[in-house]
Order: structure tokens, then sequence, then C-alpha cells
């Protein structure tokens, strides 16, 4: 998508051939600075540190992290300590161990001489397919929201809620959740979106108003705490938000608060629909309660930073000296509370039927 | 109670015998500082701007306000006036406006020389009701409290939740939501408590985690987010919220986000109580949606206090440039949600049945 005007996707190759270039989102909105990433530890620091963030695009930057190691060296055990490092950088997120995997996947029967070549084929190919894949998520939800304005006034606008960010910033380009609004935004249907501020890290307001605003999208950020109360005063027409897994019942595991926000769709009568490309279906773990759930550091809740009024960006402690803080990162939602799954494959249910109509392929394993 | 070893309250008759003092909230948990409000003016701004907060507290303070009105000009077109002016800075609270007719039930019949000194006795009354009032809802809530831990093993905390600051700082002393907790801590039972942040003040964080640091009270803080995954993963044993207004009928409007926990907590089975004085109730409302929610400034979402490093404090810009913010500051929690109401009189439960049999003179009315 667009920043003042130029295309960028999340991660490039740059033009040495070798080196991957990211946007460092930790520096957002405050700044547009990139990373240089050079070595698997530079790969791996940028997933811990969520420079990079997102399900799809920490499984692409594993994936290259990958590639970096093997041009230090390409035997089966570098690979294999390369992958467990990348993998374990952040625990909720399937996307990143099913990226390695499919790069494992490409090179591992090549003799060692063509490894390195075959890897960055492969993980090119993994972006590329990450493009399209939330393209068509973005086309499959554009008739949800489609419906909606159809049955609303010429122009008065529908309303999306989202959490976090599952925005072309979280996935190479289109986004997941997002990506259904930029199609309808696109095709001339007005939107507005409720952006969750989504602490601790903030990136609703941080990098999916970011992102809103540089593609012209109109939106209100809003606090975690208030769409229960625009849900009730009807401002709020469908819930999408992203995920870092789906279990095979169907299950969420997504940013924390997510579930707050679909016991408050279903307790409203909205529609609450998880967008998601196949990647990110964990079918080896039959319930989301035993997806692990990340417990990050306790400064992310206690101090923030932000811009002074002459620009300069600080960090500043915001809560009581001395008083200790939690931090989960994600929670689980229950399948019951999802109205469908939106992915490149289609819209359906959120249950282990609705996942294998959409990939019956599933059912053969 | 308690800061730095020296019990205080949050408001109180200076030794001139006039002006009226208050801790600055809208400094902590930065800075302790008090101010002086010498006029109706101050008193209003106080009450405006968050100087004070909380229901109880802000009643308190208007009819500080009132006092200081009556000095300047005590006929009955300046009293109205003073209170039509001081009831009008916050919407919500019903307690505001139970406060000023309070005084001026006690001065109206009164020649105008005596209306002064007549209103800050009834005031001081008020003060010195609310703190009474508060100890009691904590002996009543205790026993919530000690049912819990007679459950649970030897020493094994119980894991309270709070959202906002219902604590001694937004009444006189003790605080409603606290006020069991303080009685439960005070009597050995051991409890923790986790604090919800509470966006966008963050009064959870700032507040109710300073005060309770300050009397030793074990807690850990979280953002809003976490609490349905803290109930989902068995570790909040009890909800305990305050309100700045109850319907007839059991609705309760309290802090944006409140009505999120409380269907968390329905969810899991975890009880919800409410802890309110009979001046949070608005007989006249017969449901919670007639309530009046304040909207208040952009700002508060968008800009974020904090401490420096060096100690200073500044206040820095968080979200991303040009994006703008809502902020609803109330939500309204529905009674089907609600297990109980824990009020100076005792616990009933969150229904028109359950109010008139704590307070049977109003069936009369």
């Amino acid at each position: 998508m667009k920043i003042g005007g130029r295309h960028y996707r999340t991660i490039w190759l740059n033009t040495d051939g070798w080196s991957v270039e990211i946007i460092d989102q930790t520096k957002l909105p405050h700044r547009f600075e990139t990373v240089t990433l050079r070595t698997c530890g530079d790969a791996a620091r940028a997933i811990l540190t969520m420079q990079v963030r997102g399900a799809p695009l920490i499984g692409i930057t594993a994936a290259y992290g990958l590639c970096l190691a093997l041009r230090e060296d390409a035997s089966d055990e570098a690979m294999d300590r390369a992958i467990d490092y990348l993998a374990s950088q952040r625990p909720t997120a399937i996307n990143l161990r099913w990226a390695l995997d499919q790069v494992r996947a490409a090179v591992r029967n090549l003799p060692r001489e063509q490894r390195v070549e075959a890897a960055y084929k492969r993980t090119a190919e993994l972006a590329d397919e990450d493009v399209e894949t939330c393209r068509r998520i973005g086309v499959n939800g554009l008739e949800l929201l489609k419906e909606i304005a159809s049955r609303k006034k010429p122009g008065e606008p529908v309303n999306v809620l989202t959490h976090c960010n599952a925005g072309w910033l979280a996935c190479v380009d289109w986004g997941t959740a997002t990506s259904p609004i930029y199609h309808a935004h696109d095709a001339g249907i007005p939107v507005h979106v409720w952006v969750d501020e989504t602490r601790p890290r903030n990136q609703g307001a941080s990098l999916t108003a970011y992102e809103l605003g540089s593609h012209g999208v109109p939106h209100t950020i809003v606090v975690d705490n208030a769409g229960g109360h625009l849900m009730q005063s009807g401002k709020v027409d469908i819930c999408i938000v992203g995920t870092d897994r789906v279990a095979a019942n169907g299950d969420v595991a997504n940013k924390i608060g997510t579930y707050l926000k679909a016991l408050a769709a279903k307790d409203n009568g909205v529609p609450f629909y998880v967008a998601l490309p196949h990647s990110t279906i964990d079918w080896t773990l039959d319930e989301g309660r035993k997806i692990p759930i990340e417990e990050r550091s306790a400064d992310e809740v206690l101090k923030m930073p932000g811009r002074l009024p002459d620009g300069s960006v600080v960090t500043v402690e915001i809560a009581a000296p001395g008083s200790p803080a939690g931090n989960p990162a994600f929670d689980v939602t229950p399948a019951r509370l999802v109205t469908g799954f939106i992915t490149e494959r289609g819209i359906a249910p959120a249950s282990r039927e609705g996942l294998l109509s959409l990939y019956p392929e599933r059912k053969r394993q």
C-alpha cells in the first residue's frame, strides 16, 4: 500500500540480491525508518523486538532469516538450528513455523551449494503468495461490506470495528482484516473504521490508524474500552479482526482483548468476522485453549513512547511508581462467538466443518 | 487512607475555616500536590478538569463549591445559578446533583445571613457521611471476600479485578469498590488486585495502583484488554467496580469498558459486584439507556502524560498524526450482567426489587 504516495511492501530484498529491508514498525507512527537485515540474528531480533509483527509478516521475515542463515552455513544441522531459533522468537503465531517448514521443504533434498538460491526463491514466492492471498481475502470480504452498504442510505458509511493491526503492515501488502476495507474504499463504498487503540503496544492507534490515514480511509481511534458502548449504541455494523492462530475447531487466538469485543458483538447482534490466510490454521490443535499465550515484558504496560511538541520521540513512565504489571499478549476467542472466517478461499462458519468446507484437502490428512 | 504514612482525606477545609483543599489527582501518580479552592469557579474547574473525580468526591466538591458561591452572594437566584453551573460540569454522575440538592435543602428556608454557615455545616456532614457510608460498604463487601477466602488454601490470595478508580481517591476516604479490599487486607485476609489500566485517563494505573501501593495491598496492573483472558484462565475470583449512576432497574453506568468486563465475568461464571452509596441511585430513571453519556476531549485518547527518566513530567502524543479520536467516557452495564450491589445497607441483587429491599422507604415515593 502507499506511504506518502509511494508504494511499499513491509519487507523486500535489497538490490544486492541478499540483504533484506524491513519497515521498522517500532518507530511508527512517529518516524518512518527502514532497517537492513544481514544475518539470521538480525531477523530473529526484528521478530522478537517487533520491528516486524503480525502473523503473516513474521512468517516471511523468519523465512528470509533462514535464507540469511543458510548463506553462512547450509548444512542440515545449521538449518535445523536456525529454524528452531527463529521459531522460538514468538510462540503464539503459527505462521512462523509454517513459513520455515515451507523453506525447509524446498531445500532439504538439494545439495548444499544450491540451497541458498532455492531458499531465496521459495521465500520470494511465499511473499508473493501472501500478497495474493491477502488480495483474495479482500475480494471475498468485500461482499460482506457491500451487503451492509446495500441496506444503508446512499452515502451512509459502513462502520467497521477492528482490533490491533491486521493491516498491510502485519502482512506483506493489503492486510487480512483491512483488505476488505481497502477493497471497499477503492470500490467507492463509504467505509468508516473504529480503530481500537490496542494496548499495550497501541498497534491500532500507531499502525492501523497510520495505514488507514495514509490510504485516505476515514477512521476514528477509540480506546479498547469503548467498543462495547459503540456496539450498544448501534454504531458498529461489523467487526473484522485478524488472528495469530486458529485451532482446527475454529477457536481464534488474537491480540489480547479480541475476546472482549467478540463478547460485545454477540451481546449486540453485531457480526464478528476473523480474516486469515490458510497458513494461520493450526490443524494439529483440536481446540484454542491449547494455544500457547505469550507473556511479554511489563515495560510494555508501564512505559509509553510518544512525540514531544518539538517532534522528538521519548519514552515516558505512565503508571504508579513501583507497581508491577502483567502482560499476556493474546487471548483465545471461542468459535461460538465468531460469525465466520474470511479466507482466500471464501467465507465459512467458524467451526471444524466450516474450515473443512474451505480446505477439503485436509479431510484426507 | 495513608500516603507516605500520613492520613489524608481527598478534600478538607483549611484552617482559615472557608477555603477548601483538594489533592490534585491530575498530577498523580507522578507528583503529590494539593490545590486550594477559593471560589465556586475554582470548584467547577476542579470537577471539569478532573483534579477531583469519582462520583462521591465530585458531589462533595460541588457542595463546597456551593458554599464558596454563597459566601459571595447568598440570594436564591445566585444559589440556583451556582447549582446549575456546578451540576453541568459532569453530566453522568448523579451524586453531583444529589449533594447540591442536600445543601440547598439545608439552607433554602434560612435568612441569607445564616446560609453560608449552614451550607458549610451540611457539607461537612455530607463528607463525614460519605466516609461512614464507604466504611460500611467495606464491612458489607468484606463478607464476600471472606467467603471466597474460606474456599481457598491457607495463604492463597483472593484475586479481585477492578476497573477505573472507585477507591478512596474517588470518595472522601475508604472508597467504594476498594473498601472491601482494604477491610480484607486490614483483617489479614490475603488479597491481590488486578488493576485495569483504564484508558483513556489511566485512573487504574495512576490512581488505584497508587493508593493500593500506598496502603501495601498486593496488586498487578494489566491493560484493559487483559481481564477477559484472566477470567478465562481462572485468575479472577470476583470483580468489584464502582458506578457513576445506577438506574432504578439496576442498570449501571460506570467508566467506559465496565460493560466488557461484566460480559466476560458472566461468560466465565465470575461474580461481578458493583459497590455504591445510596446517593448514586437515580430513582427517577427507569433504565440505564437513559443515562447521559459524557463525550470527552479527543486529547485524552491521543496524548499521555508520563515521567521522563529525570523525573520531569511531560505530555506526549501517542497516536498516528492527524488521526481523529472518539472518547465516550462511560458505558452502561445491563443489570442482567451484575451479580449484586454492595451498599452501606448491605448486599442485594441488581434489580428494582433488590434495590427496594435495601431502601424500602423508596416504595412509598
